[in-house]
């Protein structure tokens, strides 16, 4: 195979491969070409990738030695999705009943979703985290749009046990915002005991439904390493009872009246900040 | 740019951007170079996605002409890949009380996600579809699967509505195994009037729930081009309700007592068979 060829191959593979070790002698066998020139084509790929600002591949010698591609977006390739994730929220065509807004349209755009999974595996990328958890229903493509960047799986709590789940752990909480009673439920098969978990959701408010999610996996043992939450609400009414999250927009002034609404960056913007 | 390096952001931007037609002017833009040697690039990663049997690039010409790229899967790839999964859901430790079947591993694992989304997508390829339709909770990572290689936005119908999701179009529907009469919704504003769907969903019995999304979209005024299921489950009882479907495996013979199950090659691989 020609080295125009092989880098066709090879970015495909790191592309549908992230945070997979791969040892050299695979490429070479797939490539059918010699190791040096694996290590070259790698190069190359590692460089245009760290220009693009679409991450880096690790590499590491020795004794399965190999490679990885690491998915980590620039902080200006995540800004500027924000940005453009904040204007497109600040339309007041997405106001609903009850100051609630409206987001189906950006999370039902599969390049969207895809999009806001690659800025929260940019961030938990360093962390060490085995499965990703959410609740259904809204959080779902984004827990799987982080996954499939973080190269874990995905386990889904509901709010009804289901039989085709097999048994389950069950717990009650009480929603932050609606003060109401709520079941969450979790099939036992699903999640290993002391699990490293990163929560996804796509909305927060006072933060009931993720800290029911902690209660529900404490039932497992289960480690919370991350949060990530698309939009929060600022919420001058209530404190919010979950302390370490990454959100990446806050919905603040939902006015109903003169119909206006503002969106701020999230914590995640002003983290990039400090660290600079 | 070099030719190496335009060989990596290219790969790069038509596996992201599936299905979306660009005119070569952008490309050349995007690598400072000339249109030919856009075009020679173009031959090259239009070769090696032949050859690996993962699409191809459509190129058009004249006024507005350019290049696409439709992941689409070879028949090889197709057939292996439902081969190794008809063997993963052949494991007896699956079988649920009820003769259901454990797949939420599976179902829940990001790659194994994107592969049936991949193979569903390569099928539904040539056909008119704007939107993939499903409903809450198992299909939906399915859904986005192939709507992300079909690049078309997914729209999920719910068992209760949502105060997020504004006004909505609610129908009640016999469930096909259960008997049970069930609601589905579907957001006013999520669908357009006349709109060409593609279903899709994780299981299917006798169809009620295929059904049900059939005569919720029919309010919507829309055309039910196709409809993939990832697997069936063959009952010799009831008379299957939904016609024309394509199942990726076919689950028979859950024998509870011998805890023993058969899964067999659903109707995809048929249609291969037939076509060649």
């Amino acid at each position: 195979m020609k080295r125009s060829n092989r880098l066709v191959v090879l970015t495909d593979f790191f592309l549908e491969n992230p945070r997979k070790h791969i040892q050299l002698p695979y490429f070479v066998r797939l490539c059918d070409t010699t190791k040096s020139s694996i290590s070259e084509d790698l190069d190359i790929i590692h460089a245009v990738f760290q220009s693009q600002g679409m991450g880096y591949l690790q590499r590491s010698t020795g004794a399965g030695g190999g490679v990885k591609y690491i998915p980590e977006y620039s902080q200006e390739n995540n800004m500027q999705f924000i940005e453009e994730l904040r204007k497109k929220l600040e339309d007041p065509s997405r106001i609903l009943p009850g100051g609630y807004l409206y987001m189906s349209d950006l999370l039902g755009d599969p390049q969207t979703v895809r999009e806001i999974g690659r800025v929260f595996a940019s961030k938990f990328s360093k962390m060490d985290i085995d499965v990703i958890v959410t609740v259904a229903t809204k959080g779902i493509p984004l827990a799987y749009a982080v996954a499939s960047f973080l190269n874990v799986p995905v386990v889904i709590a509901r709010r009804d046990p289901k039989v085709t789940e097999g048994s389950s752990v069950s717990i009650n909480y009480v929603s932050g915002s609606s003060r109401k009673i709520q079941t969450m439920v979790l099939p036992k098969r699903s999640l290993e005991e002391g699990a490293n978990v990163c929560i996804i959701d796509d909305f927060m408010k006072a933060g009931g439904t993720i800290t029911g999610m902690i209660n529900l996996l404490s039932e497992f043992d289960a480690h919370v390493q991350a949060i990530g939450v698309l939009a929060e609400a600022d919420d001058e009414e209530e404190e919010r009872i979950v302390d370490h999250y990454t959100s990446l927009v806050k919905i603040s002034n939902v006015d109903m009246r003169h119909h206006t609404i503002e969106i701020q960056a999230g914590n995640f913007v002003e983290d990039l900040t400090n660290f600079e």
